[in-house]
């Protein structure tokens, strides 16, 4: 990324902890759903109706890693705009509920917690706490997601 | 899933702590990494070798998501051939070191948890630890996966 995007970057510097964003919307459909799934995660619960009506789900779902990699896109184009981009080294995830074709997903992102790494003075990590939400309020992830965040003045 | 396919499958009663897989290998490449991100992912580290240089990677690098998604796809198609599928509550995730176009993927699978439901005698949890590794045995991403998994008799 050069300089120039960075103008109106978030640093590490400029992060508080309860700062909050709201993302963008996507639309999930079936076709989508059954694609990633393909690709990805093919199991019958995820690319078949028919068959998923019998399984676990009760009906077509989408791959958790699909509703992941939505939320990721999210972040990426509507979240907080970081310095240096997303960059995740980790976290904890959770679907508490299944993505269904037809629902309209947004994130609820909240920083949770700010280190300043010891060792590298350029930089630090968040904890960045994003809760996937569909039409209906329902919680359908939950991520808390280590990123790593460089500081202001030292790159 | 119909009971014929499940005939050779693991339920709950079957597994034990300690029991470990290894799945086949995925070679990533390049136009991979760029078609995911293009579509999950898109910041300049994941889709462009030359800007990639200039990033905290220092090259071009997999989104985690993708590494994930593989791991999945790994898992679903060659890991443990659970009862019901692979069904995912959430975990934790990290990602100790990037995935690079040319890697090529395997996956590393240890039951390292069993738990019985308490409230619902047809199923239980495990803990599923994934060790996604390249060609050099370097750690790309390490997953401890909640599944649920039925119990033998009770559908």
């Amino acid at each position: 990324m050069d300089e120039s995007s960075r103008a109106d970057c978030l640093y590490l510097d400029d992060l508080v902890v309860g700062q909050r964003f709201s993302s963008a919307k996507h639309t999930i459909d079936a076709a989508q759903i059954k694609a990633f799934a393909a690709q990805f995660d093919p199991q019958p619960f995820h690319t078949d109706e028919k068959t998923a009506e019998r399984t676990f789900f009760n009906g077509l779902a989408a791959s958790g890693w699909h509703t992941a990699a939505i939320t990721m896109r999210l972040n990426v184009e509507s979240g907080p705009r970081l310095a240096g981009g997303i960059v995740g080294a980790g976290g904890e995830l959770s679907w508490p509920a299944p993505t269904r074709p037809g629902d309209i997903l947004h994130v609820e992102s909240e920083v949770v917690e700010i280190t300043p790494s010891r060792s590298r003075p350029d930089r630090g990590t968040i904890f960045l706490l994003s809760r996937t939400m569909n039409q209906r309020g329902e919680v359908v992830q939950i991520l808390k997601a280590k990123l790593v965040v460089p500081r202001r003045g030292t790159s």
